[in-house]
């Protein structure tokens, strides 16, 4: 499999089934997720909140017809850092058979591109701490790990 | 200055000034943003988008007629968790004279409870690594810094 030859389009409906394993099939996604037949709900929900959303794109990495790779990249305007639009990246996973590859690095390279197509000035997400190699992978991308991440489950 | 008469309201374009004035005054601030006279254009088009989008509010906390704070809430569609949506809390600043006096906790408060009315699962915001006294503001009030926040400028 090789890195550069990946493509990546918006994610279909048809898609979501498989999103949903790659989400699921993730130290961290395996107890967050929730993958079963008939698929529940609420990411059809979210799947067509994204889909109507300008501001939000789903896109999958594809290596020929196979999806091998999925991030969210929402748009948003601030009006801190003198204003402008940032870009928010979220959802990153890769297929397991096509992890340690490059294929990572490219898609978060496309959600990079995007988001200057965009006019963004800054490009952001947030890893879970327990994700050490994440850590090391987007900083070796250029990120810098500048902030904390606070959540606050409802 | 009693926090629990402090109300909350949408910014409105005449409030942009001293909004900008309030993002300057703060130790990170002061070097980030640019307010003066006329303010920067970049300022008014990124007001002007997040007053467009059903999904940003530019909340202002306001004592009496005097406004002392500010936070944008962003609500999104993830496919993450679940799906569901998240609200994101930024560029949260309490007007210098108005500072300790508890009026930041209501305005996060307020942005939990906007969260709650838009049936978020899940509030998150990500806060400079040289605020110190802003983690422990966060977590006083529930918030679990589990995450690293990663920027990258364009």
């Amino acid at each position: 499999m090789e890195s550069n030859k990946v493509t990546f389009r918006q994610a279909l409906e048809k898609d979501l089934d498989y999103i949903v394993q790659m989400l699921a099939d993730d130290v961290l996604g395996s107890t967050r997720e929730r993958y079963e037949q008939p698929l529940p709900e609420s990411y059809l929900n979210a799947f067509k909140s994204i889909e109507s959303d300008p501001n939000n794109e789903l896109v999958v990495a594809c290596y020929g017809d196979e999806i091998v790779g999925v991030q969210q990249i929402t748009f948003t305007p601030h009006l801190t850092r003198q204003g402008g639009w940032r870009a928010t990246i979220e959802g990153v996973r890769i297929a397991r058979a096509a992890r340690g590859k490059g294929i990572g690095s490219k898609l978060i390279e496309y959600a990079v591109q995007r988001s200057k197509e965009r006019g963004c000035h800054i490009v952001q997400l947030t890893t879970d701490k327990k994700r050490a190699e994440a850590l090391h992978f987007y900083e070796q991308l250029g990120f810098k790990a500048s902030h904390e991440g606070l959540k606050l489950h409802l």
